[in-house]
């Protein structure tokens, strides 16, 4: 390209001022004329039947303007993000049940005219439960009679959906070839996303009968698509807005009740209202990765090749379904990848039990699997007596092996992340001193993820894009903005592809009635696929422009360049791009338009992290020193924010090898840790050094100028980095996440079961 | 068409429940938090240069945040209206300025916590003035010496541009071969638009330095232009919004200084600030019509014909120029058209005087030559002893006669017209008893306007259609809403082309940020111009529709056809368009945009109107008891919104006629009656009954389905035809509006002078 190029710089992001001014304005800033506050009554049960329900004591509270229960709400079924995910996601869910199923589960909600107010409505709900027995663990829940299963519907047997199926080759002859097996339990708790912005929602609707709703948001149209269908509207007569976002990590793809109750209330007091999620209620009503358990068997020959894999993968739902089917399936999957092997026989179940809902949460089944594969990898390379990232390397998929998704690999991505980092970190580590109290050691993971979802859904990037006449640009986008950076990033594809300055470029987003089409931004796909469905667009705006150019210069549109604003053509003669848009020798001025969509296949980016953890052997405690992230993402729009993305994944991956678990209790189901104070995240001062490295070796010919996904990638191969690290620092392999000081000292304690054996494993 | 015709249906209004429940909102219903409240210090001196202004006390007051004075403003000459109308509107006005021209200009802002502090604040501001000779009628400015002109700028001598001449064909032998020739002087008063929404604006600016605009505006993407060139900004960091709007008029495409001084406010203030126009203000800050004299003399043959046509028009301007260059070319160029005359030599003026200003009204300029006009053909039948409808329908202009803007007349509307109301009306009537105090009389008048200004201007329609996944569709469009049903029209047009039902289509508008460019909502253009865009948009998202459709149906596009929502097949096969735009058979979901412009040619509407009125000797009262308006506006998208338009122009025509004149004090200019009360305009109960005939007998090839504009017409044509109907009753011809009772008393008394011969004519 002539004009410096604005792709792979660190432009200044385009809401930065907004938001360091706290000018930002996010959902819970937002105020309407006469707007009611809506709270939600939760359930302190956690299976049983509503008996009776009464809201006359609530009603007569002077401010309360409205009280719904599941007596006065429609009974309609609906799943989180039904458009048009049918196969990821499930449909058990009435917008309030007259059954309860987990301890925390809306039963009521209330509108008044403070949030004191419909606080204190809630205690005036008086309610009567059937209790019913209840099951926690996927054991219990899976060994439950016909008559007390969580839901009645197919397939029965508190499974959400019938078990996943993967099979390919002959695992039997896979395992006869085999010179040894391998088998293990690997296990994980149930960390949440813990978004800096709780859920909200405003609902209004106007004199047309129209639905507004300002809502934080991954999936816009998700949510106008599920409004629509669940309140009976048509699609244009509901819109929804989402400007700002503290985050969502795939979570905020879910519905949560709240808006249908929300958009209810408003109907019936014909008032603006808003919910807001309390902290407590984030994690109450909210979603969690899924916990899950692992039998992970596989065979290996000497030379370190792998014969067979066969897995039992158990995912716990929660009380209803949200993605468990996509989780599972998913998660399933990719069991296939990652580490070349032709016999393999997967089966996934997803299980419905009492506890919090599980849903979407960056990694999406993936963080569980490639835990248990890459655990025992390395143990297959202590047996072997390999270093583990040769041992990774060697069997690492590459140009032309199949991806989870049944498509072939483009590029050697994954070998390449993982040669980088033993060249940056001088790996293999010589021994660090395995005596004294703290003790250090390093381990590596690998990872792979696809860049948006698996095809057969509605995966499409739209964008329009509108040239000023001033030569101004905006770009119309439905992608959302979730804090990542993504509409700067979509704004630096149009200026790079227009030849014009990124400060010339501005990003409309965010409302359903105006821009076009989008899925939502999940699946690493928002800069991929919307960003090249922005470049299509600016594509053929250019095309307009040249046209318009050639027609004032006297040349053919094929001749000219645009770059910095400026038109130029071979001979010298040259025009800017405002005076191109601008009527001339009798041209009139033009609307510049152009609209795109794109049809993605499927991209993989890839990662090896290499982490260095010490251990107190006399506390427990394990800190990670250090973190080299290697990444193939192809080309790299943003440095920083690619950078940003993948740190703040290391953090969140942290956490969940570490520290973060939501927990109930084990006998009522009741929430134990539902804030901050007791579910615990590493702060930015837990951080080790992290040196991010961004390889730019298999560009995708689809993504714009090459660039692939990052946003789920970096939150995936940070936890077996970790947990293979402990096992280099102090011998001890644990199989499961979080691995909290006791554990660490309780298996110092009884070392010698966890080390230097082909095992089954309990975890510690 | 096979589906029911949307087109010529009076579907129910889209705004309709939202206006009648009170919920459509209007910029003087926004509030944000931190809202300030801007009001305006008016000059209580005609001509005068401020030697001293002194804010402190206003700024000392309480509540008091900012003063802005000709002091601390940028100092930017700009027009109402610059972009892209540079031949239309005159660029001489600052933001403020430190010269007074008129009484009632602002000379100061206050921005307050609550509009009482700011009104109070007014007060606190001391101004020293030193008093210039100040000039009010035309006559007194265009003889002002050089050293007290009102504008220091070319051309001088108080023109606001050089002198219009158009000439045609030879004056002088025209006046050679008329068997006799009248000659008169025509005058009109200074009626206002008199909107039911004052001007009203708000201003935000945001932490990335975007500024947000909320107005009540015509011409949102103009207001764009100027308050981004007059405050250094580029087209994309401003934003304007336009929702609901109470009538415009045509004023309102003005920029009123208020808008500037909002943002500048809002810029030092750091916070959103909102100002409206009281009422007083609406008189004196807002536009009138021009008040004219035109001295204006024909020469015509034995047998009616019309042989030469000479004219002088001086249009008074106020102040400032605003759209005095517009109005004077289109108002002189229109004396070329209407009755047929090969021989034409016009001069118009524009003069600025020390008054309040005059700018864009409905009929821009041709209200008051067509006045004129009119009237004289009705004085040469008199003399020729035919009949005036006669008379007008021999010389009406047809196909193949040039229009005003020189572009030749399709179909035979004019004639049509008057055909048809003669029909009507049994014309001619027979002669009423002219006997009693109470007589009665029946006249008529004609016009013909342009749909769409003159082509050289950036004349052009553009949409945007987006049909959701439901079926049903958005359409984005840069056209204004003032209250006309203009978008219900524009959705009629969409579902029409789509095949689909009015309630399908939606309509988003009235955001720069996210519709396509529009010029804005003048010249009766927007069913035209920006309906035949919408029209072209939607059928290439039909074209898209039905090859997916085909597709699916295993047929050519080209046999399928749409109605009611469902896609047909020659063979019985038929589909939803739902079903057409879902995922199916493999074909991923489709996100369908089709985006056009349409760049119009020049289409003319026409009209007659038939009036009878009585007159009151006794009392001097003109009571209009009748009238037949005849319109051809091409094909009629909504029968009840065109005859809802062509009723307003009547009432609107009967208050200029008869009532309406915002006069001021000639020797200090100060304003008489800026209100209501004393401000006369007809009320609904003043209204006669009305008996609107629409004709569809020359469609225009260019407009949508073949329909024109009617937005501007029928306020031209009723003014002859009152004025020559109490010609009818009382045999006085008057040749001014408005004709008040004591004038018509005066002139029966004095009646010798006013009829029988041909007269150079002092009106009354």
């Amino acid at each position: 390209m002539s004009q410096k190029s604005i792709i792979g710089t660190s432009v200044k992001r385009n809401d930065l001022l907004a938001k360091v001014t706290g000018d930002a304005k996010y959902v819970a800033d937002m105020h309407l004329p006469g707007l009611l506050y809506a709270r939600t009554k939760r359930s302190n049960v956690a299976h049983a039947r509503i008996v009776k329900i009464d809201t006359s004591r609530a009603l007569a509270l002077p401010g309360v303007k409205a009280v719904l229960t599941h007596e006065n709400v429609p009974r309609v079924l609906h799943a989180g993000s039904p458009h048009p995910r049918s196969a990821s996601v499930t449909c058990d869910q009435y917008i309030l049940d007259s059954k309860v199923r987990y301890w925390g589960e809306s039963v009521a909600v209330v509108a008044a005219t403070s949030e004191e107010i419909a606080e204190q409505a809630l205690d005036l709900i008086d309610i009567e439960y059937e209790l019913l027995p209840a099951f926690f663990t996927t054991e219990e829940a899976l060994a439950a009679p016909a008559s007390q299963l969580i839901h009645d519907r197919e397939p029965g047997g508190n499974l959400v959906l019938p078990p996943v199926r993967v099979q390919r080759g002959d695992i039997v002859k896979g395992f006869e070839e085999a010179d040894f097996v391998l088998e293990g339990e690997y296990e994980g708790g149930r960390p949440t996303p813990a978004y800096m912005e709780p859920n909200a929602c405003m609902c209004q609707w106007d004199g047309n009968g129209n639905l507004t709703v300002w809502i934080s948001t991954q999936t816009a149209f998700m949510v106008r698509g599920i409004m629509a269908e669940v309140l009976g509207l048509p699609l244009h007569k509901v819109r929804v807005l989402v400007d700002h976002m503290g985050g969502g990590f795939g979570a905020k793809q879910d519905l949560f009740q709240s808006e249908f109750l929300c958009a209810l209330l408003a109907k019936q007091t014909r008032r603006p209202v808003r919910m807001e999620f309390s902290r407590e209620e984030t994690f109450l009503g909210g979603r969690t990765r899924h916990p899950f358990k692992i039998w992970l068997k596989q065979g290996f020959r000497k030379d370190g090749s792998i014969t067979a894999r066969q897995a039992r993968v158990v995912f716990n739902s929660g009380a209803y379904g949200s993605h468990g089917p996509g989780v599972t399936n998913v998660g399933t999957a990719s069991l296939t990848s990652l580490y070349r092997c032709e016999n393999v026989d997967l089966e996934g179940l997803c299980v419905y039990t009492n506890s919090p809902i599980a849903g979407a949460f960056r990694g999406y089944g993936v963080v569980q699997t490639y835990f248990a594969l890459d655990l025992q990898l390395d143990e297959a390379a202590q047996v072997l007596g390999m270093n583990p990232a040769e041992l990774k390397l060697m069997n690492a998929v590459s140009q032309g092996d199949l991806a989870p998704s049944g498509h072939p690999i483009v590029g050697h991505g994954l070998p390449d992340c993982i040669r980088r980092g033993m060249e940056e970190v001088h790996w293999p580590r010589g021994s660090s001193p395995k005596e004294g109290p703290v003790r250090r050691g390093w381990g590596m993971g690998c990872e792979m993820h696809g860049s948006s979802a698996y095809p057969g859904i509605k995966e499409q990037g739209n964008a329009i894009v509108k040239m000023n006449e001033d030569g101004t640009v905006v770009l119309l986008t439905g992608t959302a903005g979730l804090g990542t950076g993504a509409h700067t990033a979509l704004a630096q594809i149009v200026a790079q592809e227009l030849g014009l300055c990124f400060e010339a470029v501005s990003v409309m987003h965010g409302d359903t009635d105006v821009v076009p089409w989008d899925i939502g931004a999940f699946a690493s796909h928002t800069t991929y696929m919307g960003g090249r469905a922005a470049q299509m667009a600016a594509a053929k705006v250019k095309e307009q422009l040249l046209e318009r150019a050639a027609g004032y210069l006297d040349t053919a549109a094929s001749n000219l360049q645009v770059s910095q604003g400026v038109i130029c053509g071979p001979d010298g003669k040259s025009m800017s791009v405002r005076d191109a848009v601008a009527a001339r020798k009798g041209i009139p001025a033009a609307q510049l338009v152009g609209t795109a969509t794109y049809h993605p296949t499927k991209a993989y980016s890839f990662a090896a992290h290499f982490a260095e953890v010490s251990v107190d052997t006399e506390t427990g405690q394990i800190t990670v020193l250090q973190v080299v992230p290697v990444h193939e993402i192809g080309k790299v729009i943003h440095p920083i924010a690619a950078a940003g993305q993948i740190e703040g994944g290391i953090q969140q991956g942290i956490g969940h090898t570490l520290y973060e678990d939501y927990q109930i209790d084990m006998s009522t189901g009741r929430s134990l840790n539902a804030n901050f104070v007791d579910y615990k995240m590493p702060l930015s001062m837990d951080m080790p050094q992290i040196r991010t490295v961004l390889l730019e070796t298999a560009p995708d010919p689809g993504g714009p100028y090459g660039a692939k996904g990052v946003g789920e990638d970096p939150i995936i191969a940070i936890g077996p980095a970790i947990v293979n690290a402990v096992y280099d620092a102090i011998g001890v392999r644990f199989r499961h996440y979080p691995i909290r000081p006791e554990q660490v000292l309780q298996a110092l304690k009884a070392r010698t079961a966890q080390s230097h054996r082909v095992t089954e494993g309990a975890y510690t």
